[in-house]
């Protein structure tokens, strides 16, 4: 790992969308770049763009000294680096995890890198497949800071911001988690919010317009909201939790009216009403974040 | 209601937040404005503001050609409009509703409305109080068009934007229940992210800059997975769900670990399962909005 040839190489584990789209950026970044896959094939795109395709996953971490690993989950990337042959063929090279999972995964594989003489640093794509190279990339990281110092001018070949928000390497899982967590229900919510229009005769391009409004009220909101939360005082001034889960109950009656299965704010509202329970019926919203966690 | 002055005149009824709001609103626009609350003491601002304070709802109801009702919902519209002196009040005057409930409700009012001879508007506000009399106001409307033209102009000195969706009285009422769905199971998934993400140490304040990131992600993708909705195709190529419900597994576990109430996050994840046993894993998430209304 002593030339600059071998530092600019880079060997990618798994292709699907996202690990396709690395490899992408890489390339196009004119970087030697390896490929692997699990199932044979998906390395077709990459290797006509330039990549090396390799035999093997040992083959492929030979090829580097910078493995990124970007697959379902890290029951998968276990699948992969905790083979005998693989383990050994890693031993001094960087393994920078892409790969979302808990942040338990991220400390436990830790653990393991250490035992067996790989450098390891753990990380999370914030963004969506199409924004791999572009300036619209969110990338996180963690682990030893001089560890992503050395590797980071590789890393922004992916373009992007990059961030490291410390040496716990569960770090960027935590914040993946608690992003993911946004993202997921927020789409939750809106998929259940087009069939219930769709059942009161609404069509998805109807309503598109009007969602987007109200996903734009989200990010200031978020910040207020935030502060809220670090200070502990939850105005409920211009919206108190008493009206909120008077529109979640509508939601359900409504959701439920058309036999549309409303258990996500069945849940939701679940919550509100044990921080009413609490005395908190005057406060705001985000209240409910403190009663999550003792019921 | 013949003369010019009675016609620029308005009543409000329900001094919450948003009535008091709605009630600043008209009088900044120099319109005579009545109030009236259940509880006395609220129309202490809006008086001060140079509103006139009723002893009663009917009499704020005689004072007024149009009638704005902002209450907690229909059930408490009801209890101030569906008695005697204040239904005979209302004869021939304009009731626009804007208090928030289902369509079911704003259909059974539009009927009782007319049995008493009383002209009926329903509507939705789409955004906080403090949007109220600016640019950013959103209001939605529904009901007859040309009621809804007459008393546009009075309405407009809510400032914002309005839009009449239709005849169908339900219509805003409908528009509002998916919005707010939108809007409301956003905001529990992200008291549930803090609360996530301040068990693993990171303050609300550390979150919020990529808080807002993933706020900022969703407005064009409720666009772009509207037109999917509409065209049934839900292209998981990018992220299929099931990475989706990988990452949703993740979410669970790590709350869970930390005694956190996942229930929302369960709900959603049991939707996008359904959605994967009946054979769509390689869609797009959406999809799984096709499904909540057959279990
Ligand atoms: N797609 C996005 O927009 C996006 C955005 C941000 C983050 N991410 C994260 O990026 C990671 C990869 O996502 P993705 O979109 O590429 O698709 P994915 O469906 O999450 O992962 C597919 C990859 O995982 C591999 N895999 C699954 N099980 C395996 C096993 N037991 N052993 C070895 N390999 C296995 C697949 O290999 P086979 O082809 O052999 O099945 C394929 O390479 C995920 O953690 C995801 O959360 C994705
Ligand atoms: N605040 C916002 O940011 C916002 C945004 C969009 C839409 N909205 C909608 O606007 C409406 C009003 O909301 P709000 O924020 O002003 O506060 P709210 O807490 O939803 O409603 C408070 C109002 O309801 C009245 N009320 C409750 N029960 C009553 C009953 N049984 N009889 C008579 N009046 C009763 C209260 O009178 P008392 O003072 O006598 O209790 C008070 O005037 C709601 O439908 C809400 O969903 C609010």
């Amino acid at each position: 790992m002593s030339t600059n040839t071998e530092q600019s190489a880079v060997t990618v584990l798994g292709l699907g969308p996202m690990g396709r789209s690395l490899a992408g950026a890489f390339l196009d970044a004119g970087m030697r770049t390896t490929v692997w896959n699990r199932t044979p094939g998906k390395d077709r795109e990459p290797a006509a763009r330039g990549a090396v395709s390799a035999r093997s996953a040992e083959e492929a971490v030979s090829a580097s000294g910078l493995i990124v690993v970007c697959v379902v989950n890290y029951d998968a990337s276990d699948a992969i680096l905790r083979r005998e042959a693989v383990t050994a063929a890693l031993k001094g090279r960087t393994v920078v995890n892409l790969t979302a999972d808990t942040p338990e995964r991220a400390r436990d594989t830790s653990k393991w890198a250490a035992e067996h003489g790989i450098r390891y640093l753990d990380g999370a794509i914030m963004t969506p497949t199409t924004t791999i190279g572009t300036p619209a990339g969110v990338f996180l990281h963690s682990g030893p800071k001089d560890l992503y110092l050395e590797h980071r001018p590789v890393l922004e070949a992916l373009g992007g911001t990059h961030t490291h928000l410390g040496e716990d390497i569960g770090r960027a899982a935590a914040y993946d988690i608690a992003l993911l967590d946004i993202f997921w229900t927020a789409m939750a919510g809106y998929a259940h919010a087009l069939a219930v229009a769709r059942a009161e005769g609404i069509s998805a391009r109807e309503l598109a317009p009007f969602a987007k409004g109200i996903g734009a009220i989200l990010p200031p909101l978020f910040e207020e909201t935030a502060e809220e939360m670090d200070q502990g005082t939850f105005s409920g001034e211009g919206n108190p939790l008493t009206s909120a889960v008077s529109s979640m109950a509508h939601i359900v009656h409504t959701s439920e009216a058309h036999g549309i299965d409303a258990g996500v704010m069945r849940a939701a509202e679940g919550q509100a009403r044990r921080a009413i329970g609490r005395g908190h019926g005057a406060d705001g919203f985000i209240r409910i974040a403190e009663f999550l966690g003792r019921r």
